[in-house]
């Protein structure tokens, strides 16, 4: 079963489990399962977040229930229309879409949780049904790929196409990789780093895939990388800033985030971070600024995540503490334009 | 003479200015338009912010100018690097480069304003050394461009080869358009429209080039929607959200920017917003926000802008002001996926 049809059946399903209660003469209620963080655990085979097995009972007979009750069957009829269309929405849009319907939502942030109660009840990322953010992160590197999406159905992408990259947007987030002489997947966290990456022609050295990760990345594009990990078989390193922020960005990848416990196949348990480290800044001698109040309350908060609880990570969050500084990733410059491919990653990958 | 080859030459010129003086055994000291608001008029006929003529002076025997001076210096030399190396930058990477040379910058604002004085002294954009801000827009439509960047030189790209468009990166903006036919430039303002617009189909309805500004679009976008209407002579359209801020975005690409006076070729003056407009908040029914405080000043301080003295756009800010309301453009979706196309653009476009 493809993924269009599965998230189909899926939303079938869930139509059932309330249509079949009403023609039965009996109110429909549905069990979503319990996002508050009592119930969201780590999962230490898995090294990564999930729900456990609390649940919410949303009673159509119950006057309290009917609103958000409502509000979801509407977002998966309108999950549905966008499936059997080929359309694509973003969250934004499904916001202003529900006016159509007189659905009403007090704000983008109330439909946004509700397509997370989709998302739990179906077990299918909103991707699944054609419903993104609209930001994304982009891709660069010698790897085919084949597009599922309507008009490009079949037809395959170089990802070298493009000197600027390519953005990973529905269709690419989609479309299956046919093959690639790439030997690793390079996600690093600036666009300045991934254009400079391109333009020294690192990609050819390391035989990488450049991904570029904006910050904290969309989670289309920490599937991709998990895709590209698993059916393409290349090892995944990350190269962000040297702060609290770079250092996270790099462990939701590797063990997911709270929010996206109740989804499956977004991490990389064996992606390494290969800096920058509180270690590098020391031995290659990187400009640092001082960390501001924001940085330390982070790392307090970082050395109490279990998804830091490994030896390795709280040495990490301890060397950050003694340093109280922090580098980006471009601060390798000061070494000339060169230095970070010929020498820092050089050193970190070969 | 090509473009690289006149941003070279510039270059040269700038260092003779810089080394003659210091052979013939006197301080160099060169003059750097002025670039206060006092400075900053706007050309009606050219329909756009230009520089007077008034200078500053940055005289290397004056120890209060030193500072400046030679960080001017060593900006053009860091930029020769780049155009003799064919390499880009960032500005971010720009103000750490600078370190390996003990050239001092108290933080990126001053060296971003520096590359301004190097703009402002060569009447070159900074685009045209290699240097570039980290975020860009993107593009999708029936046109071929080709390239020349290096290990891309003369290679040709279909703007519809990838479904989730194309970043409006270093290689595109500088590649050049060889053929189309689309007869229009649609430009949106959010992603989630630019999406919608490219699976919809609606770049075949109106046989448009599609542009994804993404809120105020990085100059590099600016100067490519020239470049599409004055050599592929296609109108442009704008379709922003409907409030102060996005009849802005409109208006700084037909009019420019304060900040980028001293830039030519960046604005497209017979461009269309096609809205949304205070009118059309109203006779499309749409769900709207009240304006807030910021919206408001926002409102007045346009209203005094030289840009906005036209009796239609001063009608614009007199309608907001009554309707004391906003509407984005995604706000369509209450009629459903396809009324923006269908009916709204259609209106506005054939």
């Amino acid at each position: 079963m493809n993924e269009d049809n599965q998230a189909l059946h899926k939303l079938t399903s869930l139509g059932k489990k309330i249509l079949d209660p009403i023609l039965a003469d009996r109110f429909p209620v549905l069990e979503v399962p319990d996002r508050n963080t009592s119930n969201i655990v780590y999962n230490a085979k898995q090294n990564r977040f999930v729900l456990g097995s609390s649940t919410n009972r949303r009673d159509s007979s119950n006057i309290n229930h009917i609103r958000s009750f409502t509000q979801l069957a509407w977002v998966a009829s309108f999950a549905k229309q966008l499936l059997e269309a080929s359309r694509t929405s973003s969250l934004r849009d499904l916001y202003y879409s529900s006016e159509a319907f007189n659905v009403v939502f007090k704000d983008q942030a109330e439909s946004d949780r509700i397509v997370t109660d989709l998302e739990c009840v179906t077990g299918l990322p909103r991707e699944a049904f054609g419903i993104f953010p609209d930001e994304h992160s982009s891709i660069y590197g010698r790897v085919i790929m084949r597009y599922s999406v309507p008009g490009y159905n079949g037809r395959e992408i170089d990802l070298t196409i493009s000197p600027d990259g390519l953005p990973i947007g529905p269709a690419l987030m989609t479309a299956e990789p046919i093959k690639t002489d790439a030997e690793i997947v390079l996600a690093v966290e600036s666009g300045g780093m991934f254009s400079r990456l391109i333009e020294t022609k690192a990609w050819q050295t390391f035989k990488a895939v450049l991904i570029q990760l904006g910050g904290q990345p969309p989670r289309a594009t920490r599937r991709l990388i998990r895709t590209l990990n698993e059916k393409l078989n290349l090892p995944v390193y990350m190269f962000t800033d040297g702060d609290p922020w770079g250092m996270h960005i790099a462990r939701v990848i590797m063990s997911g985030s709270a929010n996206s416990a109740h989804i499956e196949n977004l991490t990389t348990p064996e992606a390494t971070w290969i800096g920058v480290t509180p270690k590098d800044i020391v031995s290659y001698s990187l400009p640092t600024e001082k960390m501001n109040n924001a940085d330390l309350k982070r790392l307090d908060e970082l050395s109490r995540d279990v998804r830091y609880s490994e030896p390795e990570w709280q040495k990490y969050i301890e060397d950050f503490r003694k340093l109280r500084a922090k580098a980006e990733q471009q601060a390798f410059s000061r070494y000339g334009m060169d230095f970070v491919v010929d020498t820092y990653l050089s050193d970190k990958i070969l």
